[in-house]
């Protein structure tokens, strides 16, 4: 058993993550809407001792064009009513920092820590998605720089409010009738530019002291924040030499900022196309993107590059000369992948559009169980990852071959656990359990 | 069987309702914190054929002293995981229009309706406690008239984004390619005093069309507001006089406004202290009021009136004369209930405390299992009630004996259900499923 073990979330995507996935033949689109199939999936996950589940969010419809239409159930509401029917398995929700009250915030991820005895993550975002903005009541959707300093203050409210009632505040002392110690329920006093919070939280603290902080920019901001605040990160590579690059970095700023940088889990996504040979992986790859629409990818295209390409030769090689860096919205770290991979691949416009319905943009790679147990092998004892977000691309199949063929590889190797150690997200991760900063600074 | 039918709701709080519950023999205060306790209860109620369980909820902490602080978990949070063991019974969880944003509140209610097929109520406050305020960057809680100008704006909104998709708008055609037909999927473009929502929502329209909308204020505000919007109304009342004169208002407003009376159930709570003879029931009031401490109660009193009468003799009679009906911070109904008790009874200071403590100034008639039948038939009957919101005082013993001994009672009489004809809240309620807004204008 090697000492160090893959973390391994599974990514939940309605019916997978190729933009197509809803259209296989095995998909029930319909049960997209059941909370009984997200359920099923996460006893699925948790039977074979997965870390966590994960769902991505936006305050936002996705829209490209009528027909591409997705939707986004809320996903804290929607991980309690998972927490309810599993045991162990962490339950990861994306929550916006640039659109949310951090006391409203920090109250449903409190809640959530608390009925699922110690299980939640806040995957910490600022919103990418500028449509955002016009949902609640703003022109304009603040730029990458000023979410992020926003992001910062927010993260600090929320984490005062969790830390505001110590440990042991709760008394429940029956004969004396003291519920509470009210000398350790803390008013937080929060004045910041942003922000300002008198609490105390309403509720005791939660069984992982605070939530696990899961983070997903990746561009520069993205980097400085993470290094500071998350304890998981979520990123998207091609390559190893990508992958590397972006963990050597964020752990180097890590460390700067004091930090341990063993603390902090870096996940790459996976999104593998399995097949008994490469032939197979690759067909069923080729499969899901006949079923790709490509008025609805280019719609997609048009929000990550800034640019239409509606009515270009989707054969002829992609027309990069179009592509302006200043036209992005944000010049996202998504942004520039995306413009690495044409640069790197040189694909036609319906081979990038392909490329992308993969997974957005993530690792997609196509192989033989051994060859995705390689490259996983590889990236993690490398230090390019510390284990994956496990993106299937078409459920059922795309995670049962995983979990089937995949998994039993990287547990014969000494990667994986066969059984859970503990109970909480964080030990899973092997994160340490935060002390409140109000018994550190009473003690 | 009688044609109109009881409603029945169990209002859940931690311990019971009854200030000092926690502190009772019986009571297991560390199961305020465990979700399984919660579920446990609201199982119970559902095999009770009961309409809902209920929770209110205030984003800032309530406490009277130190040793008063109370805890507050999430609603809806809590709820989701409430809805995922349960399979009929109706969800109700308070939320606030002050201090929320109505697109995430509306999400979070649309889950909690997706996930539950149909169970899910709102409760909409506007938030009565001022102490909330500090915790919203606000350095004033507004009046009751500013927020329920708010209100009405917000609900208006929410209503729109829970609208905006059309009954049918999902297509799922997977031959076609066509996910939702995005002519059926509607901005709102909403512009008023207080928000600005574009829309559209970014989720189906749940099973219930729009989750029931309950609210519970009684202020003349508070009366305006619930005969345009609520379709149930929690309220409190001591005697069958003014809940009469409240009834008879509420149905004229909704008249007036346009509304059928029927469709609109008016439920006061009732926390009832049962025994096998009138002198039992009235030990087990007593008993809870021994373990009653008066600092706490004085800080609730304070809270209430606006008047600290900490130091006086507690078994002297009220100082009626302290009371300033212009020193409270908002008029409210709870308010003006209070001062009608201590007209009526004139109570010594520690009989008011006691009378509060029982249920914070709802209804709690000490009985036989008969009598408390009798009671709540007569207020159904005579109009001045359509059900009830169930508070027991204490967990479990006050609410098995409410299902145990007084509701066979209430079916034998043809007032209760034996079995649930219909599965959402709207049809345990009587209520019809509202057309979209969008389908109306396009019909």
């Amino acid at each position: 058993m090697s000492e160090r073990q893959l973390s391994l979330n599974l990514f939940i995507y309605p019916n997978g993550h190729h933009e197509a996935a809803w259209r296989h033949p095995q998909s029930v689109p319909e049960s997209s809407m059941d909370i009984g199939y997200y359920q099923q999936l996460a006893l699925r996950a948790e039977r074979e001792k997965l870390d966590a589940i994960f769902f991505a969010d936006s305050p936002s419809l996705a829209e490209s064009g009528h027909e591409g239409l997705r939707i986004r159930f809320e996903p804290i509401t929607w991980l309690a009513a998972i927490a309810a029917v599993t045991q162990r398995i962490g339950l990861i929700a994306t929550a916006s920092t640039t659109y949310s009250e951090p006391y409203n915030l920090a109250r449903s991820f409190s809640a959530l820590d608390h009925l699922s005895k110690g299980r939640a993550g806040w995957n910490i975002v600022t919103t990418s998605m500028a449509a955002a903005a016009a949902n609640f009541g703003l022109d304009k959707h603040p730029s990458a720089f000023d979410r992020y300093a926003q992001a910062e203050e927010f993260v600090q409210v929320v984490g005062d409010l969790w830390d505001s009632w110590e440990d042991d505040a709760l008394v429940l002392d029956k004969t004396s009738g003291v519920f509470a110690d009210g000398d350790k329920v803390h008013a937080i006093n929060h004045v910041g530019a942003h922000y300002k919070v008198k609490g105390p939280f309403n509720s005791p603290r939660s069984p992982q002291g605070r939530p696990v902080q899961v983070q997903a920019g990746s561009s520069e901001d993205g980097r400085d924040f993470a290094s500071r605040h998350a304890e998981a990160i979520f990123t998207a590579h091609q390559t190893l030499q990508s992958a590397t690059e972006f963990a050597n970095d964020i752990r180097a700023r890590a460390k700067a900022a004091g930090r341990d940088p063993r603390r902090l889990k870096i996940l790459p996504g996976i999104s593998p196309y399995i097949g008994s040979t490469e032939a197979e992986a690759q067909r069923k790859f080729d499969e899901l993107n006949e079923l790709v629409l490509p008025h609805i990818s280019l719609g997609q295209l048009r929000r990550m590059l800034g640019v239409d390409l509606t009515g270009h030769d989707l054969d002829a090689p992609f027309p990069r000369h179009l592509i302006n860096f200043d036209s992005s919205e944000s010049q996202s770290s998504r942004f520039k992948l995306i413009i690495d991979i044409v640069d790197r691949e040189k694909p036609t416009l319906r081979q990038l559009i392909n490329r992308l319905a993969g997974a957005r943009g993530h690792w997609a790679p196509a192989g033989t169980p051994v060859q995705i147990a390689d490259l996983i092998e590889q990236w993690f004892r490398s230090g390019a990852a510390d284990g994956f977000n496990v993106m299937p691309p078409a459920f059922p199949e795309g995670f049962e071959v995983f979990l089937d063929e995949v998994l039993p590889i990287l547990r014969k190797r000494g990667l994986f656990r066969s059984e859970y150690s503990g109970s909480t997200l964080r030990e899973h991760y092997g994160l340490n359990r935060p002390d409140s900063r109000f018994s550190l600074k009473s003690a």
